[in-house]
C-alpha cells in the first residue's frame, strides 16, 4: 500500500485534486491526512513540499503540480527521491497567451478600439503573423507547442536550446554562443526558459540590442531569465517596439515598480499557464500507474540541470 | 495573344498587381491600357468591373481580386463569361482576426490592462479556448481554415452549411432547418457567409436567442447576413456576452449609427482579411496558366448560387 500526501495552498484546491485522484480508483493507494513516517508519495506545490521534506523519511517520489520546481532544487535540500514535474499540459495555454498578445499587436486591436470610441471608420491595413519570424528561447514541451502554433500561422520559427533539436516545427536551431545570431532579424522573441543558473539574465542589454527595434519580446518562462532594467531602458528609449511580461524577478510585482508604467509594456500577473487540477491530476494519475507497474516516470527532473 | 485589363481603385494598387503579373512572364499576354474591344480578360475589383462590362465585347474570363463578388451578380448584368473569385488566400488572415478577438476575450486582456494602469497585481484565473465549442456559419476555404485553427487550440467545432461536409476539422455538420440546434450551447458563433439571397439576415433575433447568454458572436463574412437591430437589442440587454463585427449593412458604418456604442461590441472597419496584391496575383497567375492550357479554372463562381 502506498501513502500519498496531497499539498495545496488552500482546502478548495486540495479538494479539487483529491476529487480527480479518487475518481481514478488507483490501486494500492491511500491518502494521508498529514506528513508522516508512512508517506512515500507527495503530489503538490513545490514550495509547500519543501516545508515537509524533513518529516518524510519514507519518501520515494514527488509529483509537482507546477512546471517550475525551483524551491526543491536548493542544493541544501535532500535529493534522495524521484522528482517529476507537470509537463505536456501547459503548451496549449501558453500558445493562447503568446498568440493572444501577438495578434493584439498585429491586428492593431487597441488602435481600432480607440477609433471605435470616436465612431471612426478605421480601414488601415492589418498586420499579419504570416511570413514573420519568431524566436523561441527554450524548446521543450511548451516551446514545441508554440512552434507548432507559429507554423500554423505561416511563421518562420527559430529555436535556441542548450543542445536539443527535437521539435519538427522549428526551422532552424541555435545553441551556445550563437545567441545574438539567433536574435538578429527576429520579429518576436519569446522566452519560456526555466529558472536555472545558465538562464539567469540571459535576456540582457546585449541580447535586446541585437533585436530589431520593431521587435516584440514576451517572457512567459521565469522572471530570472530577464534583466528587467535592460528591458525598461530599451522600451522607454524606443529601442524595442513592445514587450509582454507574465513573470518577474519579484512576484507579486511591487506597486512602486517602474515596469508597471514602462512604454509599450503589457503586464500580466503570472497567469499565462495556470495549473488546472483536472489536467495536473491526469499527469499524476498516469505517472502513478507507471510507478506501481515499475515503468519509468514521465517528466523526471534532473536536479543538476534544474529541469 | 490575350489582352488583360487590370482594374484597381488607385494607381498604386494597380502598379502593385502589375508588378507581380509582369514578374511572372506569362505567355501570350498583353496588358491593356483601357477597356477596349480586344480585351478578353479582366483582373480587378468587382465594383470597378461592373462599370466596364458593357465595353468588353470580347470578354471571356474575369478574375476578381476579392472573395465577395456581389456587384457582378446583379441579375440585370451579363453572365456570358467565366467569373472566378479570390479564394484560398484569406483563411490565414481570417484565423488571425477571429482568434485574435477570441483570445482577447478568454485571456481577459483588456481587464488585465486596466489592472496594470493601477499598478495592480491581478492573478485571476484565465479562460481558455480548450474544450470550448465554436460554430462556423459557412465552411468553405475560409471556414475550413478557422476549423483547423480551432482544433489546434483543442476546441469542439460545429459547421453549418448548405450541404457540403468537406472539412475534416469539423466535428459535426448541420444543415437547413437545424440552424437553432447548431446554435444551441455554442460558446462562439462565427459567420463567414457570403452575401446571397439565402444568407440575408440569417443571423436574426431567433438565432441570437438560441445562443447561450455567455456566447460571443463574430461576423467576418458579409453584413447582409446579420439583423443588426436584433444584435443591438441582444447586446444592450445582456442577452449575449459580446460581439465583433467587421462587416455591416452599410459601409463605412455611418458615424451616428448606434452600433458604434453598443455594449460589449468590438467594431473593425472591414479589415479582417485584406487582399494583399502578392497573394491575389498568385491566384490570377495560377489561373491564367490553367486558362492558356485549357485546364479548368480554380474558384469559379456559380452566378445563381452567388459563390
Amino acid at each position: 500500500m502506498h501513502k500519498l500526501l496531497l499539498l495545496s495552498y488552500n482546502e478548495k484546491g486540495r479538494q479539487a485534486y483529491l476529487k480527480h485522484v479518487e475518481a481514478a480508483n488507483l490501486p494500492e493507494l491511500e491518502i494521508a491526512d498529514s506528513a508522516s513516517a508512512e508517506v512515500d508519495l507527495v503530489f503538490g506545490s513545490p514550495a509547500l513540499i519543501v516545508e515537509v521534506l524533513p518529516n518524510l523519511p519514507a519518501l520515494k517520489w514527488v509529483q509537482a503540480t507546477w512546471a517550475g520546481v525551483e524551491p526543491l532544487l536548493d542544493p541544501t535540500l535532500r535529493r534522495d527521491y524521484i522528482l517529476t514535474n507537470a509537463r505536456g499540459v501547459f503548451g496549449g495555454l501558453m500558445s493562447e497567451y503568446v498568440f493572444g498578445y501577438l495578434l493584439l499587436h498585429e491586428r492593431k486591436i487597441l488602435q481600432r478600439l480607440e477609433a471605435q470610441k470616436n465612431s471612426q471608420w478605421e480601414p488601415s491595413l492589418t498586420g499579419t503573423l504570416h511570413g514573420k519570424t519568431i524566436g523561441l528561447l527554450g524548446v521543450g514541451s511548451i516551446g514545441t507547442h508554440l512552434a507548432e502554433t507559429a507554423k500554423h500561422f505561416g511563421m518562420i520559427v527559430r529555436g535556441y536550446t542548450r543542445n536539443s533539436e527535437t521539435s519538427p516545427h522549428v526551422d532552424r536551431y541555435y545553441h551556445g554562443e550563437n545567441l545574438l545570431a539567433f536574435a538578429n532579424g527576429l520579429d518576436f522573441l519569446v522566452s519560456v526558459l526555466p529558472n536555472t543558473p545558465e538562464t539567469t539574465k540571459i535576456i540582457d542589454a546585449r541580447l535586446i540590442a541585437a533585436l530589431p527595434t520593431q521587435a516584440i519580446f514576451i517572457n512567459a518562462g521565469r522572471g530570472s531569465a530577464l534583466d528587467e532594467t535592460a528591458l525598461l531602458n530599451a522600451l522607454n528609449n524606443d529601442k524595442l517596439a513592445g514587450a509582454v511580461l507574465d513573470v518577474f524577478e519579484q512576484e507579486p510585482l511591487p506597486p512602486e515598480h517602474p515596469l508597471w508604467h514602462a512604454k509599450n509594456l503589457f503586464i500580466t500577473s503570472h497567469t499565462a499557464a495556470p495549473s488546472f487540477p483536472e489536467d495536473i491530476s491526469r499527469v499524476f494519475i498516469d505517472n502513478y500507474l507507471n510507478y506501481v507497474n515499475n515503468k519509468p516516470l514521465n517528466y523526471q527532473v534532473n536536479f543538476d540541470l534544474g529541469y
